[in-house]
């Protein structure tokens, strides 16, 4: 029974390892559809939007049976729950993606990223696929010093979106305000992409010591 | 052992409804911080988060004894597993509300909002501090037809936050950029917050009929 049950944890952790994987590809392909005005990437991009859904509901199942089945208690149910939160922070990474995408899709065949602001949205993109990649890996190794890196490529990506806020607001702006509206919310959806990673690496955190994850507020 | 359980899920419903309360007061205190740029309100409004984050806490902690105590199976896992999303979705209204009021604090003494889109702000927070309201009776009810009225009000923040971006992007715009990026922000803050109302009552109505909650990708 314990070793059935250890099984299927096994298999709902290696379930949300690949939603992860899924988003890192999401957000690199969409990235790339951004700087390159792709479209056939931003297509791909939303069209795989629908599996990432799918995996969520699936990792959701998985752990709802989980918990009818076999009743875990302390640190089993712990981390079940987190599995459930993880699913929903991880299916909310590829919908930010897929929004990424659809602005490149919007404004196709015209660039969305004047030249001054690219290289903050090159930046962003690596590393928000980090990030996806490092809760990967935290998920699949429960290691918890990779799990405080995140947070450290948090901050480099909070960095950035400061920066790139600082650009816009130069007076000499010469690009419009549309390209403007759109740069503020493509660098707002790298930034909730790169909070939802570390939400993830929080919830490992805490069911392997304990500590609770304090919301970021972000 | 059945009606000791049947009460703590009423309790864990008179939390999640009370959280609603907070997010509709919130978010009705960030508006009026927000239009009359009235500090006092806004600093309220901060403080009081932790408050909300507490209670979302404490939310997840009751569902944790729930689960670990009473093994609930189908309808009532269900529940109970609901109450943890909306402790969540609940918790980012709040969060939501908080960057309001923290926009109308950043500005002060002067306004966020020039005058030709308040008329949008009243509106989207009319109907902000409506949803938060109608998802905590739909908590406390679990009233079907009243939830899926919650989507009626989504469509109307969906329109109020579009025809914003309309005059957003008027040519005429004469109040320079980082007063558009402001609003840009701002805008999508009151639709997520709508979009998480929403979802709280989509979790009521799969615990009530089955019918799987479609995530909404916005």
């Amino acid at each position: 029974m314990r070793e059935a049950y250890q099984d299927q944890l096994d298999q709902l952790a290696d379930a949300l390892a690949r939603m992860c994987e899924m988003d890192a590809t999401a957000i690199e392909l969409a990235t790339k559809a951004l700087l390159d005005a792709d479209l056939t990437l931003a297509e791909q991009v939303i069209g795989d939007d629908a599996k990432i859904d799918e995996a969520r509901s699936d990792c959701e199942e998985h752990a709802f049976a989980l918990l009818a089945l076999q009743a875990p208690v302390a640190g089993d149910l712990r981390n079940v729950i987190s599995a459930i939160h993880a699913a929903e922070s991880l299916e909310r990474m590829g919908d930010l993606a897929l929004h990424v995408a659809k602005a490149a899709r919007r404004r196709h065949p015209q660039p969305v990223l004047p030249d001054e602001v690219r290289p903050y949205f090159v930046e962003m993109g690596r590393v928000a696929v980090e990030l996806a990649k490092q809760a990967e890996q935290v998920i699949r190794t429960r290691n918890i010093s990779l799990a405080r890196q995140l947070e450290e490529a948090d901050d480099e990506m909070d960095d950035l979106h400061r920066h790139l806020f600082t650009v816009l607001m130069q007076q000499s702006w010469p690009h419009g305000l549309p390209a403007a509206v759109d740069i503020t919310l493509l660098g707002r959806f790298y930034e909730r992409f790169a909070d939802h990673a570390v939400s993830v690496a929080r919830r490992v955190i805490f069911v392997v010591t304990g500590e609770p994850p304090h919301p970021t507020n972000d």
